[in-house]
């Protein structure tokens, strides 16, 4: 018998009513595909939001072993109001916590990641003919200390347990009806996908598309688990998210995406000598942030410029950091700019297509709108720009390259 | 280093402000004792009435299992939030919840009992200099199983924990100064108590008293731990439950105690055969209802009545099996009435005070309450009358009975 995953997010069972409502969905997709059924919640609605709320209140200091312990009750409430849904439709439910799944995560609290899940105890309750409904974004470390997966880790949980459980697929349901070639509220046109490659996934969820969670797309496609993403509130078939070889169609530029999650710092007349750049980007890194894009711009004289990009939370901490090193090499000034954004393509199919570089930069040009740094890789070209014009760039750019029978 | 343990209800840990409030007092004990400290938390304030609302929205249907995994966050969310607390005055402290703290229940849904507690976990983390605050009202069974203790449980876990850890006394703060000799509400001239022995507070507690759940009493008085009853709202002592053989005095009457949740049946002219009680009351206890009073009446036939006291929830399904009982044993007729209170009196000094029922009842007929069932334990005295005159009855007694010097 194949085991079918589903998940479904906080606004999927934000009320009680929607809660019913997962639950008929639920059987509906046992009694068509006769599937055993392994069911992965969020925290109904704001919940994580109000419990974190809720903390800030009680103290300023953060502590996030504490933060987790209070943080997976939210789950913990979605899986028994879930089961009990289930249960009054007739059928029988069983909810797990993280530790009551087996789903062994590293001792890294707010940000663990699963490191392996035991699936003994779900396959024994789906043989008793059990939904197993099983808290997202919850893991067990040390064999008993509650750690969370992080923002979107129910993703995670989602596809790694279908991974784990070999399962056919894995509905991601949501409040969107699928991937589309851009943020709808932004770009009106905008399309939805029938389907995209985990890379192109990857490129999008990095940058800002909020369906679904990175780590979730790097787990599936380490195990060729195919997500749908669907909407809880209508039926239509989503989008498939699979291996590039699975594609049917592989599209040159498959989504525009913003992420206004960006911040830009740069050494200015930095002496040319060597490990400068090793030296700052270390410092960097073992404060635990992470780079984005870097360019290094040789000027005339001996001294060149270092620019980089950050996330925006990260540029004060990151700021300090960087202004201790550019005292001790010398360097001239360090310069910040919170007020930009990442505008950027991703398309499987770009790879050989030399052009599509070139008309993204044209239609920007076009459209009035400065480039401030740009950074490609095979299946993505991403430019800085200012903050207030990055959704009309968003826009400019998606007319110019996204062609009109991309979607299905 | 001597443990201490002290227990804080939903009341005293409310809001985010009474944490604060509740953090300090912890920290105050510990400076001034110098104590290893355990802490045990209920839910927040109406968080368990809330959560029991959103199930009865979600399914009429009840299933303890996933009762329990939607009660047990309440708790969970006041451990984190009390730590989070403690860390803001820069102590330090651990939440573990009841699975955590190895609190080994019988696997029984909703109403488990504490088998043992495996306090390795809980004596190193005390040794590393932790406050460890430990969740009330839940244990584990079966090793994974999350199950709570029922209503008044997080007593019950103060109390166990109080034992297993050999601590010197188990506070118990709560919304009320200490025991009294009567509801204030009801009986204003009514006292506060010094002491009172295990013996007394459990008559009371079953009574009605709702200060200390009657399986903490029980559990104390196996183990002989003092607790320490007293209001988180002031600094004043509270009262001392203790073994009988370490109180001071030894009242004659403690307390006057109402229990509203009493309802009465009686069979009519059941037929003067042997077996008949045992019939009746065995299907009762198979049925897992309890009876309290039970009262048999020899007419001058050959028949006789039974009547008997359940709660008054239980009124309804008990019934049903009288009247089953009753058909078979050939009984005429099976009445009921919810009408009704028990007034008890309690003191341990009340054996070889042959007088004392006898002024209770003179009491109540002096006031022209009529008695319809009377019960007599070695301290404890108990009349069934009728509802709308219970509260006159207590003051009527407690005016009569209790000596003005009784208390501290």
């Amino acid at each position: 018998m194949s085991v079918h995953v589903q998940k479904f997010g906080g606004t999927s069972v934000g009320t009680p009513e929607r809660i019913k409502h997962v639950a008929r969905l639920i059987l509906d997709t046992k009694k068509k595909t006769g599937d055993q059924m392994v069911i992965v919640v969020s925290a109904m609605g704001h919940t994580t939001d109000e419990l974190i709320e809720l903390a800030s209140k009680v103290s300023s200091v953060r502590n996030n072993r504490e933060m987790d312990m209070l943080l997976a009750t939210g789950e913990q409430v979605s899986i028994s109001l879930l089961c009990m849904a289930i249960h009054e439709l007739g059928a029988k439910a069983i909810s797990l916590t993280g530790f009551q799944a087996r789903i062994k995560a590293e001792q890294v609290y707010s940000k663990a990641r699963i490191l392996q899940i035991e699936t003994e105890k779900i396959k024994k309750l789906l043989d008793e003919d059990n939904i197993v409904v099983i808290a997202g974004f919850q893991g067990v470390a040390d064999d008993t200390e509650i750690v969370t997966l992080g923002r979107g880790g129910s993703d995670t949980t989602a596809v790694a347990l279908a991974a784990s459980l070999n399962a056919n697929v894995c509905d991601i349901y949501t409040d969107v009806e699928g991937i589309y070639t851009a943020d709808p509220r932004i770009v009106p046109n905008a399309k939805k996908l029938k389907e995209v490659s985990y890379e192109e996934m990857l490129e999008l969820a990095s940058l800002g598309a909020q369906v679904l969670h990175p780590r979730a797309v790097e787990c599936a496609s380490s195990y060729d688990t195919i997500i749908h993403v669907r909407s809880t509130f209508s039926e239509n078939v989503g989008t498939f998210v699979k291996g590039v070889e699975d594609l049917e169609v592989k599209n040159a530029i498959s989504g525009v995406a913003i992420d206004k999650n960006q911040a830009k710092l740069a050494l200015l007349q930095v002496p040319d000598k060597p490990g400068v750049a090793a030296k700052l980007f270390t410092a960097i890194a073992d404060g635990g942030y992470i780079v984005d894009m870097i360019i290094q711009s040789v000027q005339e004289s001996q001294n060149n410029d270092i620019s980089f990009t950050v996330a925006k939370d990260d540029l004060e901490a990151v700021s300090m950091i960087t202004k201790k090193v550019a005292e001790e090499i010398g360097c001239k000034a360090v310069v910040s700019d919170s007020n930009v954004a990442k505008v950027s393509i991703v398309g499987a199919g770009m790879v050989g297509h030399a052009g599509v570089a070139a008309s993204m930069f044209k239609a920007l040009g076009d459209a009035g709108i400065n480039i401030q740094m740009i950074s490609t890789s095979e299946i993505k070209v991403s430019c800085i720009v200012d903050l207030d014009e990055c959704e009309h760039a968003a826009r400019v750019i998606h007319n110019v390259l996204i062609p009109s029978d991309i979607a299905q």
